[in-house]
């Protein structure tokens, strides 16, 4: 994976120098987690083809499954229209992406309830 | 649909008042695009059932599909672990979501191939 020439130009972080970024399962399609990279996380990605992503809570650089082995190994990186989204198809190690063991992130509907697969327990990773 | 009142005040906008949204194909789950909602934005789509955005480059709220026809049916919706990011699963009308003409707004892999499909002339929508 690189990042073409004419892409680099194109590319649109936000004023604090974020896209974002959004990880879909590779095999099932299901969208894992969604989260920012500035652009050195996004460098550190494709050259590792491993997800590096910006926490803004914590003002840092992150790569994911550091601390918990769940790393995601990055198959496809896609970018939007406008420049200012990434998408990854990626193998998600450790069977889950939420720190809270849940599979996806997205483990909840709007109306509260918990639809979502656990993966693991989050005591036993972090 | 409904947002749940525990959701409701955990439910964390940015700076700005806006929270991500991703638009998935509730049948293929093909990625079709990521956007802002404000959340009156939010509230129009749970209430009417088709995907309210907030423009970031307009400073304004837009009904997808509103000059184009290609509404975005919601059948469901999700929010993630830290409720900043909504996953939205749409019918996708008129083929595309991208006013590219592309089915998906993520039509380039980030080396610059054009992968995606198209769905529409732009011409002949906008």
């Amino acid at each position: 994976m690189k990042i073409s020439d004419e892409i680099r130009t194109e590319l649109k972080f936000d004023n604090k120098g974020l896209i974002t970024a959004i990880a879909q399962d590779y095999q099932t399609g299901e969208i894992l987690m969604l989260a920012f990279m500035d652009l050195e996380a996004l460098e550190k990605t494709v050259k590792t083809g491993k997800a590096h992503y910006y926490s803004r809570s914590r003002n840092t650089q992150w790569l994911k499954g550091e601390s918990s082995g769940h790393f995601q190994v990055v198959h496809e990186m896609y970018i939007d229209c406008d420049a200012d989204a990434v998408l990854m198809k990626v193998e998600q190690l450790g069977g889950g992406a939420c720190h809270t063991g849940y599979r996806s992130c997205f483990f909840r509907t709007l109306d509260g309830d918990v639809v979502g697969d656990k993966a693991f327990d989050p005591k036993d990773v972090y």
